[in-house]
């Protein structure tokens, strides 16, 4: 048992649920590794998660540790792991299992234990006291999310969520800039690059310039493609996008009489977009993003949907409009390769994410969550030194 | 002025509204073809498009000419025409306008003007009475359909619905038999070739198997599909699929207590198939094939579904899965490219196309239509000749 601090969800987030505690840490088991946090990127995905009502679905239950974007250096190893040694920097990403059928053909994101892997649990990984021989050193508390539970100053991690750093950063501080890499920053660019494969003769359409939102634009302009159009309501989201790469934005808070669809429509040749990637999961833009796609071209839901959404549209035309719907998970990407190729390009000057940052000591995880929700901050991460 | 047969609908096929009258035809204008046809294959978009009440959508009006599986020789071409001379064998597929920025980009089977060029009018081209000093001479019969509106043994057929087939085929009864290439054997084949691009390691899924749902077999039996399952509840079509290459069939009217996603996933590794594609526009089959796809899966909308269907699912779940659901008309296929390639592989005996047929003269269209129907036969081909 090891000692640290992590940030505890009790309850939901609405209900002030979240305290930053001092838990301890069980040891690393097989195929299991102990990290030192050093910083955590903070993601819609915590927030989503870190307030649905305990039991209002089997993946929410609390007391737990949410936290996916870590990066830091192993601790200690549990039996069999082979992907980092004591003293490697780490970045971490999501889990997966390797062996079933959609793992074996690539798809690691969309693996069939996704679920249960990243979202799921309890796994008993933390506990609730600082000192073994509290009272309540008994009280287990959740971990594993996405494989990693990240916001911890301390946390067990699985070898599938791991990317061994040791010859991509530099130093400390590249580790604290890169932690978001594994999630918010990879699903971004991962969508317009791998599973869009979008090119440089698309008009490419995403919206909202959020953390993800902003990393698609970066990955369009690494593609080179022809015209990237950003929508948000935050101007200085707008900007950022413009700094970006983004040739077109369009403020949805100033369409007038306009609607969306015919907004973008205009912009994008009076056809609409080859691709529209949403990465709000708001249902009114959802709908806006279908809709606006031109014929054959392509829609790519990253944003996390309301658990009850359903996306409607009418069959016929849309089957001799020759459209396609994906949805898409973690850029479909595959870490150990995305990672360092996301490094290549920041070093080439073409990904700047230090852009998108700002570093928070973790104790002022609230500040980070207002910031992002707000628009403020596009990616806080949480120091834990 | 000409003057020929062809299967008039002045009404709904339910109110017995088509007959097969004498009628004349206009001289081909600019970019059309007067084509003297020899065969022309029944599919199930004439009988839905002839069966809409006229004035329903803006696609039904009567009285008008169907028929877009068309093969003949060229009699009189106008100015422009550059892709056959008189005298020349021709196959007839679908409409383009080959200038919009969807055929630019080489997705002619989603032209954004394909509903009016395949669909639309009414184009001017036939007139009621046989002879022209007849008192209803004047009387205007639709043509262009698919660019051809080939229920006639003389039609005026636009240039871009025109593939040569001087060098393909090597008599007139290749000829009658290849009528049907150019609509559901494309569609069929195309989709799993060019649009799901299916391969060795894939399992397969065809919803319905009547000439498109066959013909998809074929496609998948070229392409070296691992897996192939076919879904019917018509005997016969059942074993004319295991004939062309479906590894597993499914009869949809023997389930017992299964239901039919139970069914697919159990041959399908318990996962369900890479690729669904469902070629009867059954919302019930639909629903099951969209529901039926494993992680990652494509499902590929080809049957018309009811114009009034909209396809519902719910949208987190889809995206988490990292699904895909699209559209594909004719096979995603370029005629003047594909027509060769099928040929191709039927002198290869791997695309027996001569199994799925049964030739009639055109007057007995209603016995065509109802064989098709009742699935005695899987493509009838209409002789003029």
């Amino acid at each position: 048992m090891s000692f640290g601090r992590a940030i505890v969800c009790h309850d939901t987030h609405a209900n002030s649920g979240w305290k930053m505690e001092q838990v301890g840490v069980r040891k690393p088991g097989e195929g299991e590794l102990l990290v030192e946090m050093i910083a955590t990127g903070v993601c819609h995905t915590d927030a989503l998660i870190g307030d649905i009502p305990g039991g209002a679905a089997p993946i929410a239950f609390y007391p737990r540790v949410l936290g996916h974007e870590g990066s830091g250096y192993v601790k200690e190893v549990g039996k069999g792991v082979t992907v980092a040694q004591p003293g490697d920097p780490v970045l971490l990403s999501f889990a997966f299992c390797n062996s079933c059928a959609v793992c074996n053909a690539g798809h690691v994101s969309n693996c069939n234990d996704f679920n249960s892997l990243n979202f799921g649990g309890p796994y008993k990984d933390f506990t609730l006291a600082a000192k073994s021989d509290s009272p309540e050193a008994e009280k287990v508390v959740g971990g594993g999310f996405f494989g990693q539970s990240s916001f911890a100053s301390l946390s067990i991690v699985r070898q599938c969520s791991v990317v061994n750093a040791k010859n991509l950063v530099k130093n400390k501080h590249e580790l604290e800039l890169f932690a978001p890499l594994g999630c918010g920053i990879q699903t971004g660019s991962g969508t317009v690059i791998n599973a869009a494969k979008a090119g440089p003769s698309d008009i490419l359409l995403i919206l909202g310039l959020g953390g993800v939102g902003l990393s698609a634009i970066m990955g369009a302009k690494v593609q080179g493609c022809r015209m990237i159009i950003g929508v948000d309501r935050v101007e200085s989201r707008l900007n950022m996008a413009k700094e970006l790469g983004a040739t077109h934005t369009i403020d949805g808070s100033k369409l007038g009489d306009k609607t969306l669809v015919d907004a973008i429509k205009e912009i994008a040749e009076g056809l609409g977009p080859h691709i529209a990637i949403d990465t709000t999961g708001a249902p009114p833009l959802i709908n806006a993003g279908v809709a606006s796609i031109r014929n054959k071209g392509r829609y790519i839901q990253v944003g996390s949907a309301p658990f009850d959404f359903k996306l409607e549209f009418n069959m016929f035309e849309f089957m001799v409009a020759g459209k396609t719907v994906s949805g898409a998970i973690e850029g479909e990407a595959y870490p150990p390769e995305f990672v360092p190729k996301m490094i290549g390009w920041y070093r080439e000057g073409k990904f700047p994410v230090d852009k998108l940052v700002k570093f928070m000591p973790a104790s002022e995880f609230e500040q980070a969550l207002k910031e992002m929700h707000d628009g403020t901050t596009i990616k806080p991460i949480l120091r834990w030194t």
